[in-house]
């Protein structure tokens, strides 16, 4: 029998850099749920999914090794949580194309991304409105499906953005259930943390990849110095006091340092604390923080072959889980065993 | 090193019973083809694909194990050839998605089977031309392309229908090898037997599924002979001459007999044979030829667990081949073991 624990499923796709602003709102959160004890996590490395926008294979095979060190240098606990790598678990795709037979292109044709996709070519006075639109683009919101229902997982944190993406999947497994006369699917939900901390970038917009302004969550200490104080702050001199509430400095302190330490701050800001001291204040804080679990995971990446290992043991299990999974499906379609 | 043979790969779509025709257009040249020294057949039950059409479970099992038993009945090599059953590969929807990821949407749009059902829904007037039509149908082309490419088969028989199908896996081909720097994939091709028999059936159309006039390869002798009875004939009588040319049970005759025997069946027609004679000289000849692969075939289909075994063992040459390219491929796209 089945555990009757809650199944959450989060996948992360590799093709950055981890950086504190994937730390604070999503990495941190994530390591944090992993250790309810009612909880049956399970993280993915989605890199079926880098497929689609990075076709630079140097950077997908680093970020794959990049984001599970990060994960395990900050204590993922993988004994409890299922940690795994998509492309090991060839079920996946084996299932997204069982349910790319009972889905709709009609469903994908409405998809957010393919539709703005084709927006911009539209806007742009293209022929082709499906100019650079691959398979993968539009289609991968039935593999997003497949990642969910191959676990039946029952909450699947995420972005707004990615709401419709677990419609969508409510809806294939509805679909399937109906065509195949069964209940093969539990309905996933969608958990959207609206408490989720969007930390800010070097210059003042969302950290992001594509702003490239990013700070790396495993900076060396030179350089983890060396982006703080490029973070943009405002021309107010030393003595004159500052509002920490529209600054991108004080958010990030406050994103890692206690309550206490925050009011500090604050009446530091008040008081008229000069950018360069607040600078090298925050820097000495972040830099305490992280310099353990940096230490490890300079270690990690030292060590791909311990990396691959915990990841293959999170594969087998992955795994076990699929197999009974699709022993029941292939029977469902038509595609069991003769004997 | 791999072998250097040329490589011929062929799929049969597991919904249906074996008929004669298919016994006549594609079994019969297929077995033989297998038998040449200089030539690695793959072939496959094309089961992945059953689902897009046909979800009745049943019927999907049934086919398979009928073509199965069918293939093995009339001798196929399973030493020479190697035969598997495509869903035991899960690289090869694994390989689909890699190449979706490079396969423009827009080929798609262009595939005949999806403009097919799109120019029917406008026919009937529905408001959206995507009506009943699944991401399994549109993006079949795609799994099409991965079990040719997967193992860079260089000849691919098909049909003139199928002929876009073998251009669109060049198409992904050259695409995935321009893209990823390399030749990762040879191109295949096309071969269309012009001289390929089509059999008519019960009722002089093509004899096929979708017609109802279909007669199965391995009815029991009672069956066959109330089916070749069924023959549509015209109504001349006994003693006048008949034109075999345009007489759909002597094509059937045909299909079957040597040229000798074919000369003297014509020479009977001319003069004058009577329909029932003629009937039951044709039974008496398909069933003299059948009844000993016949008796094979019932004695498999009493046997699953020795067809599993045969599929495994062809799953096993399939995937070792399988193993070997998506090694290399994984690795070209950055999804390569860290270790």
């Amino acid at each position: 029998m089945r555990d009757v624990k809650k199944r959450v499923l989060t996948g992360i796709t590799t093709t950055g850099t981890p950086h504190l602003g994937n730390y604070v709102g999503a990495i941190r959160p994530a390591i944090e749920a992993s250790q309810d004890p009612n909880v049956q996590s399970f993280y993915f490395l989605a890199d079926f999914h880098a497929l689609i926008k990075c076709q630079d294979p140097a950077r997908v095979q680093a970020s794959r090794l990049e984001i599970a060190a990060t994960w395990l240098a900050l204590g993922l606990d993988t004994d409890n949580a299922i940690f795994y790598r998509q492309s090991d678990i060839l079920e996946i795709p084996e299932l997204m194309w069982m349910l790319s037979c009972v889905c709709a292109k009609g469903l994908m044709n409405r998809a957010h991304a393919y539709k703005a996709a084709v927006a911009e070519n539209e806007e742009a006075g293209d022929q082709d409105p499906d100019k650079g639109v691959t398979m993968g683009l539009f289609g991968y919101p039935v593999l997003m499906a497949a990642d969910i229902l191959m676990f039946n997982a029952n909450k699947v944190p995420v972005g707004r953005d990615q709401i419709q993406h677990i419609e969508m999947a409510r809806d294939i497994a509805g679909r399937f259930n109906h065509m195949f006369k069964g209940q093969y699917f539990v309905q996933p939900e969608a958990v959207v943390d609206e408490k989720v901390e969007v930390l800010k970038g070097l210059d003042g917009r969302k950290m992001s990849k594509s702003y490239n302004n990013t700070i790396p969550l495993f900076s060396s200490e030179k350089k983890l110095q060396k982006l703080v104080r490029k973070i943009k702050t405002n021309s107010l001199e030393p003595g004159e006091p500052k509002d920490p509430d529209s600054c991108t400095l004080f958010q990030i302190f406050s994103a890692f340092a206690s309550n206490e330490e925050v009011t500090a701050m604050r009446e530091q800001y008040a008081a008229g604390i000069g950018w360069g001291d607040a600078k090298n204040q925050v820097f000495d804080y972040l830099n305490a923080q992280l310099s353990a679990p940096r230490e490890r995971y300079n270690a990690l990446m030292e060590d791909p072959a311990h990396i691959e290992a915990v990841l293959q043991k999170g594969a087998e299990r992955a795994r076990e889980e699929a197999a009974v999974t699709m022993d029941r499906l292939r029977s469902a379609v038509g595609l069991g065993r003769f004997a």
